[in-house]
């Protein structure tokens, strides 16, 4: 199995956690953003929307879009479970992976800040979009799990909603979002940290990274 | 059960697909988007993202983000399985699913749109924004079916897939997208909207409807 990741790609990092969390070991390619690597020929013809993560099965076959990948990986390596619970439980894991996976992580993302910057916008103005959208993203998924029992985001164990989180904090703070205004966001990140499985997929921890 | 949601929402009208497909009848309440209901008190008490839509099951749950009230749906009434076959098959459908429902629609929301104009950009340039993430991203998606046998996105019968592209399709076109150059999604809504499941959910087909 081969993942094409970029270090710092929050949708990659996802998929890094959902390995280390299920102990699957996979090749590692790397595709830099800032190089455009995902732009190649041989790169789109794995992944037509030129994104990172893509992931290559033993049996050859690729899959895109970071959740769909970790719905696969759950499926295929059931423990530990990322969407554990009944239908519910397994909603709101869901609504909150989307409410950043979705609502926030796609409004930030290079192509948009690159479409800013070819708008004439300054680099002020394209971080403080960034910060905008993190800032009112992270406060709604905040709400969303301000009355579900700790540390991580649903209970006891990561689930799929602290796969999203992690990540999204790197970026917050990359972005100059003051993350304490989240005091419930931080005692999930902080158990998820605790976790060689999350540490390990940091960008800083990657083959790849660059200052 | 309740719906609350916005005749013009796309991702209220996927949750209106899902349920007229498995034949469930729900209360349907109306938050109108543009005299912003949806950040009026009693709404944000429900969903403090402040979006449409908001689905409260019979136990009095609430649940939040289009694409994870379906999945509780097609958990709760199986019949017709909006996430058929294999573990291959069901990454494939969601990765379609998000690149609609992530790539492209939370790029072109009221809110993004709002904070354009908010910058100082004219309509005519905020028109050309979203037409520019339907455009690019719709293209990407028609790859992820171009070998798909149809009609449908993924075989012959409706998936989430189907429940995503028919309202992305509907927004792209508003915002003027030339949609013959995807035929294979044209195919695939063609044999949707033949489907009463999916008319009666279009925005000019619900009770809050306005030109």
């Amino acid at each position: 199995m081969r993942l094409h990741g970029y270090f710092r790609s929050s949708a990659a990092f996802r998929v890094r956690i959902a390995l280390n969390l299920k102990g699957v070991s996979v090749e590692h390619a790397f595709r830099h953003l800032r190089r455009n690597e995902q732009i190649a020929p041989d790169y789109l013809a794995l992944n037509p929307q030129g994104q990172v993560p893509t992931f290559e099965t033993d049996s050859g076959d690729v899959l895109v879009q970071s959740l769909a990948i970790i719905q696969w990986l759950d499926e295929t390596f059931p423990d530990p479970p990322l969407m554990p619970g009944n239908s519910l439980r397994r909603a709101r894991i869901m609504a909150f992976a989307l409410s950043i996976a979705a609502d926030i992580h796609p409004v930030q993302n290079l192509k948009v800040l690159n479409r800013l910057r070819s708008m004439g916008h300054d680099e002020k103005t394209v971080m403080e979009w960034a910060a905008w959208i993190n800032r009112d993203g992270l406060a709604a998924s905040e709400k969303l799990i301000a009355e579900e029992a700790g540390p991580f985001a649903f209970g006891a164990a990561p689930t799929l909603a602290d796969l999203c989180l992690v990540p999204q904090m790197y970026n917050a703070r990359r972005f100059g979002v003051d993350v304490t205004a989240f005091p419930r966001l931080l005692i999930a990140e902080k158990a998820a940290l605790a976790l060689p499985a999350f540490d390990r997929a940091l960008p800083q921890n990657q083959p790849d990274a660059e200052n």
